[in-house]
């Protein structure tokens, strides 16, 4: 088979198949190779996603993590084991496209927001033809499935990492009239005290899974510090002058 | 007909009729009544975005702003307008909903990111089942279209308003690893004054149409003060120690 070497990063969205792109069906029905990205011993989220829609006939490349939030990642360890692995996918997907293979790297959520596709794009992209499909974000989905107009007019919306520290997420929890916090997992205790200092520990929404039949939505306020998963986000909605006037009633 | 009466914010993405979602498409074919929001004279933009999607039989319900940006939004002329418009618009779906028929709304990008359709929701949502169907935003078109990761990692990423004054702009783009400025029209001088403060206009992005064939893509540094449509887009990329240095050399 002589066809075009073609990278492809596949947005697939939050977790609802349907939220899938017509844009990504056609390229999933249509490449040589499937890459996803996984941690060892788990299923690929994205893949999961996605299911429906790849051919029998498609190469499979797990794509599988060594290690995600076991090492804390300020260590040197974790940063040499995740940069070899990066390396190490890179050429894997490199060598498809050198056999003139198009190959669909499937992200979870948008490929280019704060996504593991972007670390084999920065490598791969100048060398071959590349395409980037956008896909509906996880906090989209989040603020979607809970029906909360995150951002109006002249409000200014923040993404957090929850993997900084409690006084730059206080700062920043202050000085946003929106926020959505992600990376949550064993963050959530750091990430309450500083909504709380922020003043927004009132009107932040925790949300796990948002788009999927088994959602969890409560208020943070209302949440166990019992832990949480690490794609769980916490939203804080702007507007707070809506005609029903209700958020400004609940915001500082 | 005696159906049942139901409200669906419908995200069509950010411009390239393939950006649509399984979930709209599905939605777009079911509903009774398909509303859309466009300026007096002008076709609306997520209606062209839907186009191919809407039943022949559907009731169409186009939603006219009175007035956008000829008259400054602070002007109290222009809030009385464009509540009442608000107030109208709202009752006039009521009226469908009323009558047991299904509504979709249609909205360009997300719709609780920034939309009009939010003015419906806070209006309608108390009172009439309603659902939100997430959509591609205009900025993950954006860099997804010109290939640029736009966050990894801690990076802290915000969206702002053009509309906010120079000094805000600039204290907040200096404080921001990565930023989408929106809303751009006639502030685009006072938005490429405030990145030269900030010391970030060498790396920052003019994108006009993101994701449609005549799209524009300069650095915001090549791009001409004479003129930019209301919807064109700034990015500025973080991820400022990406493996290949570039961005690293391009930040201050």
């Amino acid at each position: 088979m002589s066809g075009t070497a073609r990278l492809i990063g596949v947005g697939v969205g939050p977790g609802d198949p349907e939220l899938v792109t017509l844009k990504a069906l056609r390229v999933l029905r249509d490449v040589d190779v499937v890459a996803h990205f996984a941690k060892r011993g788990n299923l690929s989220r994205g893949r999961a996603i996605a299911a429906g829609h790849i051919r029998r006939d498609a190469i499979e490349l797990p794509l599988l993590y060594p290690v995600t939030t076991e090492i804390p990642k300020d260590e040197p360890a974790y940063g040499a084991k995740i940069a070899a692995f990066y390396d190490d996918s890179a050429a894997a997907v490199a060598a498809h496209l050198e056999e003139r293979r198009s190959v669909a790297v499937i992200c979870e959520g948008d490929p280019l927001f704060y996504g593991s596709y972007m670390h084999l794009h920065v490598r791969l992209a100048p060398h071959y033809p590349t395409e980037v499909i956008a896909g509906v974000t996880g906090m989209s989905g989040c603020w979607s499935a809970i029906g909360a107009p995150i951002a109006q007019g002249d409000d200014v919306f923040t993404v957090l990492p929850g993997t900084l520290c409690e006084d730059e997420l206080a700062r920043r929890l202050a000085d946003a009239d929106a926020a959505a916090v992600m990376k949550l997992g064993r963050n959530l205790p750091k990430v309450r005290r500083a909504l709380d200092r922020a003043g927004r520990l009132g009107c932040a929404m925790y949300i796990e899974r948002g788009t999927m039949a088994d959602a969890v939505v409560i208020p943070l306020a209302d949440k166990p510090d019992d832990g949480a998963p690490y794609f769980a986000m916490v939203l804080v909605a702007g507007w707070k002058r809506r005609p029903n006037g209700k958020q400004e009633r609940e915001a500082r």
